[in-house]
């Protein structure tokens, strides 16, 4: 499945950097191909394994596999501004208001969420235009103030909070900040095939929170340089996280349950839904 | 036209406010609420006023309409930024960076952009599923990096230019920045209907740059208290408008002839056309 992985990254890489080369040039567009280059794809390798469940190749796929991770790197630029983590380093490097100016990510990183809405809607991106249109709704819906940037908003206002967060206040705050955008990856080969989200729904949500605990755990134990980002964030800054509200032990417990919940959601995929299994069993072991 | 363009901009907002009210509540709901509160609604009453003209109603057009506010007002919070034009003050009123912070205001900016093709991709938008997904499609092209963030890009570079910009080179800057959008809005009727979009598009083309050479205009004689913000930014900052280059007599004659060229291309729709004619001449006279 790592082999797949880095396959997918490379197909999905190559699409993305095809579309920023193919605007006009400017320093926004550099720095646009400059933070969405790298990455694990995680997000971009769902859609293409989706995809495929529902007889739909990675020539067609990769158009919604691009999208999502330009929507994943105008987050992440948005998210490492000074205003918001004040993030230096990313993925080994120094984050694009650091190489740049703060105008430029802000314009980067807007370019890139209106970038995987204007791929979402190409002709290729889907085999029916409905299917296209279906694509284009979803994300908006995961992304914006009932998804992703509601998520984010919550974390704000838990930094200001008078008391940490609860179990249930850090779950429903994931659930929109890195819950909502997998959720959409791994339903998209669905969608693209106007077929039943129903099992890649439950998958993805499971997954989605398995990942952010696998995250805490990595903040904690993690080694940074192998991380490409600065880690031991959440603790310096009293942060309540998975970690620290279950300890250790029983949050890596839990990212197990949840592994083996989302891949017995997959059952009506049968055997075909192997890499998608592995997917899971990854997300939980990952040490970057 | 202006009793047209209160009763259309009050029938946008109630949407728009609608759709925002919707979103679970965060401070960032409250930030896109009252940055997209007030302003003239000139995109989105070229939007209904494009689809009267092609047998859309109000009851449909609104949908559109509501979404391009929805990406202007994203357009204005982030331009407002203390790293873009460090601007307090919009339409009178404390910009959202001031009134709550920049983290909220990125988020705020972030989220509406999302709202505007979340809106475009609902049901009601548009009379088929091709013409829907053709606003999206059009919409992303003439916000991300080849249309208004372009523009943007190419105003940050204008400001550590060493030459200040020749009249091309701010034609070409004002095309994205402002010209995109009011052609997506002048346009988008003709979308809606699946009709040709050639008149309505040389129309905007010659509104949008004389829209720009309004503002510029505005900006050296305008009244500060009438326009909501402040105003002489552009002298202050050494900036080239079309004003500095042009002077005031020859920017205003300018205006006119490209009032005469909008109103030119409306040909084709005859008398029904007027009230988009009436927006032409309200653009190059308006003082606010």
């Amino acid at each position: 499945m790592r082999d797949a992985l880095t396959l997918a990254a490379s197909l999905i890489g190559a699409r993305l950097d095809a579309a920023i080369a193919d605007l006009p040039p400017s320093t926004v567009r550099d720095a646009m191909a400059y933070a969405s280059a790298g990455g694990k794809r995680l997000r971009g390798f769902l859609v293409l394994e989706s995809a495929r469940l529902h007889g739909i190749g990675p020539d067609m796929a990769v158009q919604a596999a691009a999208a999502i991770e330009a929507l994943h790197a105008y987050s992440l630029i948005h998210d490492d501004l000074p205003a918001m983590d004040n993030d230096d380093l990313r993925r080994g490097l120094p984050t694009v208001h650091v190489k740049w100016d703060e105008a430029t990510a802000i314009l980067a990183g807007d370019a890139l969420q209106t970038l995987a809405f204007e791929l979402l809607a190409r002709d290729d991106a889907a085999p029916t235009i409905a299917a296209r249109l279906d694509l284009v709704s979803s994300l908006a819906i995961a992304a914006g103030g009932r998804g992703m940037v509601l998520g984010q908003a919550l974390d704000i206002a838990a930094e200001t909070a008078s008391a940490p967060l609860t179990l249930d206040q850090i779950t429903a705050l994931q659930a929109g900040k890195t819950g909502a955008l997998i959720g959409w990856s791994a339903c998209a080969g669905a969608r693209m095939a106007s077929a039943d989200t129903g099992p890649l729904h439950d998958y993805a949500a499971a997954l989605g929170l398995a990942f952010q605990i696998a995250d805490d755990i990595l903040d904690v134990e993690g080694d940074a340089a192998k991380a490409g980002k600065r880690l031991q964030k959440d603790a310096a800054a009293g942060k309540a996280t998975f970690v620290s509200l279950l300890g250790l032990d029983a949050a890596r417990a839990r990212a197990r349950a949840l592994c083996d919940t989302a891949c017995a959601a997959l059952a009506p995929y049968g055997p075909e839904a192997g890499t998608l299994r592995e997917t899971a069993r990854f997300v939980i072991s990952r040490d970057m």
